[in-house]
């Protein structure tokens, strides 16, 4: 057994890793202090994928990490035939760690004849045999709701507000949602940050006039300000670059761009070293490849938080005081 | 057979209901002109529920109508009896309808240790036996995600939209929102409407000052204008009043509330009918009885829509084209 | 966590209950020697019902104590509620405590189109997450077999039979069924009390002439006796009152009534009071609110049976011997 | 495809059986005017059983019956066989035929640590594949609940009644039931056979002296009566030849036993043929080789009642006409 | 509907296609004479697939047309995608046709705390609501027990023996095995070429002298013969190539080389084009683009075979008689 | 409790036989160091059978032996009746021991319309309850595919060859295979016995010329050789018999019969004693009654192997070592 952890009710911890982000696997395993469980995965040429755990995992709580990063759909699968492997060697108990959830966006039928993909995706986990789900800051939280068992559900803005802090006058910050869906969000953020003021940004047409196709534009004061501009993620970064500019040209002196999730598709980097913010601020719960990096990138690890949020689940601790009283 | 309806596959259209909201039932099987199935329901002296169909049901699409309206657990357990017995008279498939959806706003969890409600109510139909649901308007679009099977989800706007419509100067019209949460639908009702401007209400804070506990304020452009405040649903009214009052205060010439639901819980009536709108448009989606009606409360018909919806589900037609593209 | 009991497993002991006994469940709190656990629970305006246990359940063997009294409906949907909150907040194992199981008399189709009510009960306990459920004294023992899993089943007769013993002259008593059904319980009655002789009451019709509407009337030797008329339950009372009356115009000395659950509808405690008998014995399996009792009626606690019960379950004792050779 | 019938929604009816009960499949297929589904079963030389259908059952309706009559366990096996195969041969509905249903006495757990075997028997059926039950008089109405759809339950006291009519002068008839348990049965009997009065016998012991051990005797008025015994099954004939001897030692003038199941294990010919019965009437839901039959047995054909099921459950009629207003 | 083909229940034929194999999705269309659903399939920047029918599935039978070729995980996870959406839009039986199951070689635990992963995709599918599974010459039989329902499983054999049929003289034919564990489909090959003889190959080691490391042999007779070299499936070609040099080398005349499936890995169309094979023969059960191609490489339409297996199963016809007496 | 066993996670080992094969319980029993946990079961008249637990197994890891024997279908259902009774009396988890799996070589449909028997049996055993499944030398390995969750597949070869070993000069021993498809398990016991010569058995018909029905032949050097001749399980011995006249012969000098599984169905007792074998050897995971002995059969002990995996499953320990890396 690679780990001498042992639980409250006799069944030692066992932590497992794909091949999706096997960094933060790391950092986790270190957090815990705990070795990773050696894991056979590879491709056969037809691309079928093999995985076989190199340890017992009898009778274990095993928590097998896999962030579902592209491409998303051979993550997932292999996620779950660690699932099926874990099962089949008769693991106690078996979490299903998703840093980042794939499909989250995919949450609802939008039109007719769509699936809806991210309660497939929860599907799928049970079918292989996942008794409980970890995850970082879900799109929507109903997803929580598309498992049948319990969701962990961590919430990264704690370690994203701490790091903020330390590079703004906080007397001088206004927090900026990129469209009006998000204020709720940015309304946290500026407790948090002390109380300063909120502003936001219309996407694709002046809400008071609809039927005029102007610019976007912000709502709120910030001018003059450092302004923190925060989502849950970044895919392509078109929305958020484009905000960065409007707020840049309503006059704020300065704007952080801060989000849990760096999916960074295609043209992200370039799009926002290029859309004037002075730092743009993620966590490590998708892996970041050099190719992607840019100098104004800044990534924080969110490796702790995880460690003790498994730490929580194995000793039957409370997970609730990682969520500030918001989970 | 109360129905000499019989689809495509052979099976005969059944159409029940119990006895939360037996008119909408009613105005149903006329509108598809079948009768009623003869349903025995009633209590015991210690609160049991009993229910029996006074005819066969044997290979029936069978569609079982309840309305989650007050006291609403025991209508939901009423239509949990009503599928059970059903699926042991040997019907051919069951379609739970509920034109309003209990415990919609449960739909996650807000804190740690509460229950997903939504989901349960979900899980529960489909432990009696439910194949499909049809549902108006459900508070979040991720509660088709909930059920393991077909949602026919109906779209009440245009009915809405077709009666506000004749109550207007459409060139005087701004649509609001009662928070920023709902604008998106507020555009949709603008586009419906014409392309008027948009405006919303900030609930409790303002946005731009968190800190600092200014009273409910309107963003956009009301003044002199007749103004269309929509919402899902209005319980009990706090909120819906609080707007028309604020709106009316920022100089607007005319009020008129619009919603699918009119739950209308305790004080909502009066709060309505002293808040200073023109009119309150609601659908007959739960029963609204004499008591809780006042002078400016007008109540659209939801049954044209829902035998439509019946009909295309029996007939294997498209429901899709009763979402107006936004299902 | 409220209780500082650990089972065998390393899993903590936690008690919770609904709002329709919380007397009872904090007598077997206190007869456990716990806390109980900290639950809000409350209904919106639309009477939606809303809970949330206090503290972390995160591994606990967790009861969740709720009698099925009126409204019924009502308190079995707030007990599916805990059941799915504490399946979500990850509690190791989950027992259903219904002291009074209800729906239990609808246990079989007696017509066609007709659901098998208490068969849903333990589905939709199943479908909310329950893995074991624990009652007092089924209607059917076949109930037993609705439920895919563990049932512990307790029997109140000890404690009624401790008390009436107390009551009576056992040398001169007649232990008698209110109909045909019961008789096989009467002899167990009868053989706890010495053996003493049997009897039992028709109801509507003279068997041995059943076309001949005659009153009813008592099968076997009453006259001069101490009668002890027993039964499961008592809902309205009807049956009951007319037994005594029966029993005493047949020259009994005197009657005294037991049964295990008091449901005590309507006018019950007005005909049990005048019926005739000497006294009416009842265990709290459900809440007998003041206005419901009368001098003759006496309520004895059922929970040091559910505590002990509760112990040994958690402490994977053996609840067999809780059933004197009878579960 | 071995019959030309088609069904309502477009499937053939198919109806096999395994080689429990052949003689009355072949009874009923002739009722039905289709022919038996060709059927390949025997045994391997280890005692394995193995199963074939020889034609397809493709989309069929199909009706797989056998009796569970002894070796018990084999018959079973065998028919979750054929359910297996046909599942996966892909019908369309599988219905599993049990006209006597084994396993239906063990339906509670009457002591701890057994199991509830009619309950499994109802599981093994779903997890084979099968839709829906349909039997003939369950020993208790509460199996019915076990089964998770419906439960076709046909009630054969009609053709019992119809042919004891002929046998009595039904001026004096008494109707008696072997236990105090049974009553209920006997009145409708009593009820059927145009009001004549009622009896039972108690088993074991005076129920009014339950501490002297004195022989079994009649409760009721036989003397000089032609005496009707009615139960649902006769096993080994101990009780039943028992309580005839009763009866007439009671002064009764002849005696009739009539039941549902002729189980006939070991002596109950030999009890049955010397215990003073001028006639014993059971049905066929069981087999009867030819080497337990006697002089004074009747065996009445249970086909045509299973055939009409068959055929109302085929056309989506309703069988509640089948069970007289009792089901 | 894309289809005016309507079975004898009254369901419409619906046929889509994944991206992973359009063209024998065509081909397949072609033969039933039926429009192919349109679908909208298209990957997002993050590599998350979204799928959608162009027209309503509601009461269809659809078959999902899905090979598992190379990205594997990507097409199966958008098959499982599609079999969500149907379910949500209604079909009424859902068909997941996989021409190439993937995954099917890792068929059982070779090791310990291995996935069974061919379990696991029949349990992806069943999660994601396929009622059926139909699939060309699995590597196991077993995969068909392996899923809870019907799986028609189609044997290209005949395709292949008529083309070969027309390329040899049957005078002059020896059907070759690549390993021992092969001959019994040898042996069916022989019998329909007109019983010509047998050979197989050892690989890796001489059988009769295992601890010595000989090369490949022929066992049988292949000297001057026309040799036909017999697989289900031809991966990276190793084995294959290495098989009909060992053959040559043995004295064979010629080696045609025939499979059923294609998969043609990596160097696996360089070793098939340079082994001295007269032709390699498969048929496209998955789709083999043009840089795999080579002149000796010989494609047969399996879309016949699939279309008339459809049209049977549709029309609730039999599948047995695809199968030769051997399925 | 009758074990003091009590394993790393508190829950105590208990061991439990039905019927089959008590014998192989008790020496498992005496290898673990546990008594067997006291069952009654017996047979009731008309062939149900009834079992019940002695003493308690709440909490308890129960392990549950009963090998498939003849009667078959008998004894498989003893079996699901202990897994019904252990679940409802609250066991932690139960292994459904079963040294012979029934029905294991029925794991396909060979034709249409057939079942896939293996499955089902899986299939029960998870309806009634089991967790687990125990085995030894499954016909085929992906059997363990057709259970959703943990099998032990316990490889008996290493207690055959170290009994082999003995009987033997190793310098002049040929492994034999009875047919093509056993090749591979004849060369790990040719590698275990130190690299000698293998051969095997043609059954029926001369593989190189497959037209000409020629007896049985030997391929590879048996000459003047001591021979075992292995297969997995011998039934009734025909196949086994003729191919070790046939390797006589051919000249062999001896041959010893290794076989795990010693089902011996009807002739198989004299057909191998007087077949010419020196020694026929298989193991206890079947009963063999004495009738059914000879001579020169030897039958080892299989109860250690068991008893070593039970006690790693229940310590969470490694089954993969006894395995020999060939599970």
């Amino acid at each position: 057994m690679p780990s001498t952890i042992v639980g409250p009710s006799g069944h030692p911890l066992v932590l497992a890793t794909g091949r999706a982000h096997p960094e933060l696997a790391k950092d986790v395993a270190k957090e815990l202090g705990v070795d990773l469980l050696p894991v056979t995965a590879y491709d056969f040429a037809n691309s079928e994928t093999y995985v076989r755990f190199g340890e017992s995992v009898r009778g274990a709580d095993i928590f097998l990490l896999q962030s579902h990063t592209s491409p998303i759909n051979q993550w997932i699968f292999e996620q779950l035939l660690m699932v099926d492997a874990a099962k089949r060697a008769s693991a106690h108990a078996i979490t299903a760690v998703t840093p980042f959830f794939g499909y989250a966006r995919q949450d609802k039928k939008s039109r007719g004849r769509e699936p809806i993909s991210a309660r497939l995706v929860t599907d799928l986990l049970t079918a292989a045999g996942a008794d409980r789900i970890m995850s970082v800051d879900l799109h929507t939280p109903q997803i929580q709701g598309f498992f049948d068992g319990p969701v962990d559900h961590l919430w990264a803005m704690p370690i994203l507000v701490d790091y903020v802090r330390t590079r703004l006058d906080l007397d001088n910050v206004t927090v900026v949602s990129p469209d009006a869906g998000r204020i709720r969000v940015a309304e946290l953020w500026a407790a948090k940050l002390g109380g300063g003021p909120l502003a936001f940004v219309h996407k694709t047409r002046d809400v008071t006039r609809p039927n005029r196709s102007v610019a976007n534009r912000v709502v709120g004061d910030v001018e003059g300000r450092d302004c923190v501009l925060v989502d849950d993620l970044i895919d392509t970064g078109g929305t958020i670059a484009e905000a960065v500019k409007v707020i840049l040209s309503a006059g704020a002196r300065s704007v952080i761009v801060a989000a849990t999730h760096g999916v960074l598709s295609g043209p992200a980097p370039q799009r926002l070293a290029e859309c004037g913010a002075t730092e743009v601020v993620v966590t490590d719960t998708l892996p970041i490849e050099e190719s992607k990096r840019f100098s104004t990138l800044k990534v924080l690890s969110i490796a702790p938080l995880i460690a003790t949020a498994i730490k929580e689940v194995f000793n039957d601790g409370s997970v609730t005081s990682l969520f500030d009283g918001n989970s």
